[in-house]
């Protein structure tokens, strides 16, 4: 490891998190990006108005800066990028923000500096315990206004993105999704941050704009001086500094067999994903942002397996109304259109909206108060939302889903609460398609030893592969002490979705998987062999897989299931995978595995 | 619900956590007992050393007082209850506590009483997070020495229940353990307060000392003014203030019946646990305080089932050294003898032992570094404890179990490192048994999926229904928000449980279950019926469990087990079992159910 700035060792080798795929070559651009550091102090009372109006200015101020930035990038970009800059309007319009630094000035006496570091620490601290990782990696954009609010209050200035005037590898402890915006492809050959985790707005962005990206290196700004050679593989998540001739002529010939790679998959944009044996799955998207229903399309899904609702209801005081969902679901259908949407309802826990349930105290927010628990203690807000999905079905084919289903009876108070949705609606002469079909996410381990139970109540299963290992195996990925332990080729996983799918098929209904167990090259041909009739993930993951569904046989895939259930350990059944794809399919996967 | 102290409806109704059962009829004496409010202040510089002085003088004050109370108690109490004041004045010692408060006033210039509150805050949050129930209810003895320290700082002085000098139900806040040992059994005819929890030492004691009690009524102090007329049933956990006759008279008549029913439950002690066709049963006790051996005998255990090592780990800066452990596990082992003592190795983080792993921020403890997770990364104090246990395995039976299994690797890897301590000891001449038992915990949901391989791998199974039926059902009982959903009945822990139960019975190995759930009489037929062939539990529900289990057939049980299997929910499942055993075993259940 590199401790000193000034000398980089020969091929140093870095692994953080690869959030956008494709290698990068080129010389490093640093953005000085320190986190500011606020000093606490007392003030005196008579002090107080002066520094809740230097507050309020830096706040003024904030503003005036994002709605310059949202002004510059609605000339350079499509109009649905510009609501990752309206979420950070709306942070910056937050009253608990507001409310708390404030309260930290006249109550505590503490400087404006002290008491925003204060409200902003007990923000971190309430997205910190979320327990959806889209939702925690929401934190971000919390650090990214915070900063910028300190920064006008201590008036300072900031080095802008948009002055890089030469083609470089942009190295910053983070960037905010504006500042990812003013990019210019031009001269940014891709980024590698200090902070940022898998589903951040920053690397949706990236991914979507087509630059490699890796972020979660910890301390990289610390460690490369502007200049520095590098290259990055946004695939594989790695960074090397300092590359020495044959390193570099390696990534030089990687970075081209990528590219050509990436031009032959979008061949299969349009194919079926049909086995050489006729076994025909169907492939859909995962969608948190509206920006990417394009990739769906462009991507060559056949719908939405998995529309994360929990976006309309983010980063607001008050939780939208009927009105706003149903034109929200209702722009959703009729984009995806013919194509079907799965709608999750909601899934998070309620102190977003229900000041009274503080959720940020759970012990153990993973077995708290989620998914349906929550929806069917605030049933006024499950109702508003099922209304509104209802009254959206008539525009095109949808399905709903309940989340951390765990029970029998949880099923049955959902679909009581769709059927009183449905009378509601008739007696109010509104239409929606009574047919809509109403499935659950199969996600938590009883789920899976009552799959058959399930299947008797619910029109189809989708299986969220994240949390099912996680329970199954009580581990919590998030947490890097036992990370490791998290397998989803783990025996006791393999069983458990073999349980899922029998169920569902004597039943006689679909078997989705929508975790992302889904998108893994390696898992296909299990998946594959469990007989999973529809695989749900990020778009951009869709051509790679339909590539290999189009050249792996089901009854080969049913063989190696079969060897696959006898095995013991998840690196036994790994090893095993990866020696039988290799000699049966040499060349299966290519050179990225996004 | 009452909310004011000077009109109390009759018969008010209140609902806490019954912790030792028996009914107790009598007048409210109130301790009064509020939380001291500590108030932060910043201090001049020039004041530090005072403060400093303040806080150093409080602590020997506690701990002058803690040895009186310790010199009392000898007198009157065995010896083994001693080890309570021994972990206050350890606690007294404990240099983070220490360190911290004088850290707040030498550098962040706050009085003694402020610091020391916010270092007992940091300290309640450490122990908050802790996964372990008993260890999380240990943080009663922090708010204890906490408040000693507090009412020492401020000047204050405490009513001591000693004082007491008539015949009384205590209404308390809290009792501090050392406190529930001053009870005159003449005069406490029970007792109820405001906080705690079922495993707490006050908890423990309570039992032990056989005084009824109900813990966890928030708010009762606030509620009842002294005098008031009041019944606690300590096995449902609920109080009656203000009783009217009619009541007063129905619980006269129960506290008759318990009287009786506990009478004629003595001469079960000695008959064996033997269903009326057969079936033999072992019994064993759960353990978690040495005060608790005793009672594995007078109750007539078998043997304990689960010892908790934690114990000897807590409330110390160093893990006991290898001689410690392997007397105390001597000292068990030869109390037990003839009857066997299964040690559960190390089932907390390591936090405690190991400064730099810090399980505090752990998003989710109960899916975080447990166990054999943490006993496998600390290798040399697991290694440690083995060695203790192997070598106290010559004194008498005793088996070794790993908890939080969730893989067949864990298991190997525990086997293996049981293996290096063996040749060691064989390396340095020292004794041990070479065939001594090794087993796991059957708790997480993976290890019910996979339970034919681990049957393969290890000598018995021990379910842990508590965290297993946790992780199944993804819920934390300890949510107020999701605890409804904690259901031992549901029909997947059914199935995981058959599961278990099955890959023992083909492997040829004993299956036993240590939860809770194995003394819950409503489950026993259900237990007999899965055929679990050992069940362990706290001590004083043995005699009732044994009376149960000499009336019910095995084949009823299984008649049982099969209808319970068909059924969709816990509630369903619930209610087929009360009406059945209620007709066919009229009164089995009799008064009290602990």
């Amino acid at each position: 490891m590199v401790s000193a700035k000034t000398e980089i060792v020969p091929d140093t080798f870095l692994v953080g998190i690869g959030v956008s795929p494709g290698i990068a070559i080129g010389q490093a651009h640093l953005l000085s990006r320190a986190r500011m550091a606020a000093i606490e102090r007392s003030i005196d009372p008579s002090d107080v108005d002066a520094e809740v109006a230097a507050f309020e200015e830096a706040v003024e101020q904030s503003r005036r800066q994002l709605e310059e930035v949202k002004r510059k990038i609605a000339v350079q970009h499509p109009e649905e990028h510009l609501y990752i800059i309206d979420t950070h309007l709306m942070m910056l319009n937050d009253q608990m923000l507001h409310d708390e630094t404030v309260h930290g000035i006249r109550d505590r006496l503490l400087n404006a500096e002290g008491a925003l570091k204060r409200a902003l620490d007990r923000f971190r601290s309430v997205f910190a315990n979320i327990e959806d990782e889209y939702l925690r990696d929401r934190a971000g954009d919390v650090e990214s206004i915070g900063e910028r609010l300190l920064r006008n209050l201590m008036g300072e200035s900031r080095q802008e993105l948009s002055q890089l005037d030469h083609k470089a590898i942009v190295v910053a402890h983070d960037l905010s999704p504006a500042e990812t915006m003013q990019i210019d492809r031009d001269k940014v050959l891709g980024f590698v941050t200090d902070v940022g985790g898998r589903t951040s707005h920053t690397a949706i962005v990236a991914r979507s704009l087509g630059i490699p990206a890796v972020v979660g290196l910890e301390n990289v700004t610390a460690m490369v001086p502007g200049g520095t050679p590098m290259i990055i593989d946004g695939g594989a998540g790695t960074v090397i500094l300092n590359p020495t001739e044959s390193t570099f002529r390696e990534y030089l010939q990687k970075k081209q067999r990528y590219e050509y790679f990436e031009k032959e998959l979008l061949s299969y944009r349009t194919l079926p994903a049909e086995t050489p044996d006729g076994h025909r799955l169907i492939l859909r998207g995962n969608v948190e942002l509206p920006i990417e229903v394009d990739q769906v399309r462009e991507q060559g899904a056949e719908g939405i397996g998995l529309y994360r609702s929990e976006f309309l209801f983010f980063g607001r005081l008050t939780p939208p109304d009927e009105e706003e969902q149903y034109q929200a679901y209702r722009q959703l259908i009729e984009s995806v259109a013919p194509h079907e949407v799965t709608i999750r309802t909601l899934d998070v826990g309620g102190d977003k909206f229900v000041p009274d349930i503080n959720l940020a105290d759970e012990a153990n927010p993973a077995l708290g108060l989620r998914g349906v628990r929550f929806s069917l203690a605030d049933r006024s807000l499950f109702k508003t939302q099922l209304r509104a999905i209802l009254r959206a079905s008539v525009h095109g084919p949808v399905r709903v889903m309940f989340p951390m289903v765990s029970g029998v009876a949880e099923v049955r108070g959902c679909r009581a609460m769709l059927e009183e949705a449905k009378d509601e609606l008739k007696s109010e002469g509104l239409l929606f398609d009574d047919r809509l079909a109403a499935g659950i996410m199969v996600e938590t381990p009883a789920a899976a030893f009552i799959a058959d139970q399930l299947a008797e109540e619910v029109d189809f299963f989708s299986v969220g592969t994240n949390d099912l290992v996680q329970y199954c195996l009580a581990v919590d990925r998030g947490n890097e002490h036992v990370a490791y332990l998290y397998e989803p080729l783990h025996p006791a996983i393999l069983r458990a979705l073999r349980m899922v799918c029998e169920a569902g098929r004597r039943a006689g209904i679909s078997v989705a998987m929508c975790g992302e167990m889904a998108s893994e090259s390696l898992y296909l041909p299990i998946l594959l062999g469990l007989g999973f009739t529809e695989l749900s993930m990020n778009a951009p993951c869709i051509p790679r897989v339909k590539r290999i569904v189009r050249q792996v046989r089901r009854s080969e895939a049913e063989e190696l299931l079969a060897a696959a259930l006898e095995m013991k350990t998840a690196t036994e059944v790994a090893a095993f995978l990866e020696q039988e794809m290799a000699s049966r399919f040499p060349g299966i996967y290519g050179t990225t595995n996004i």
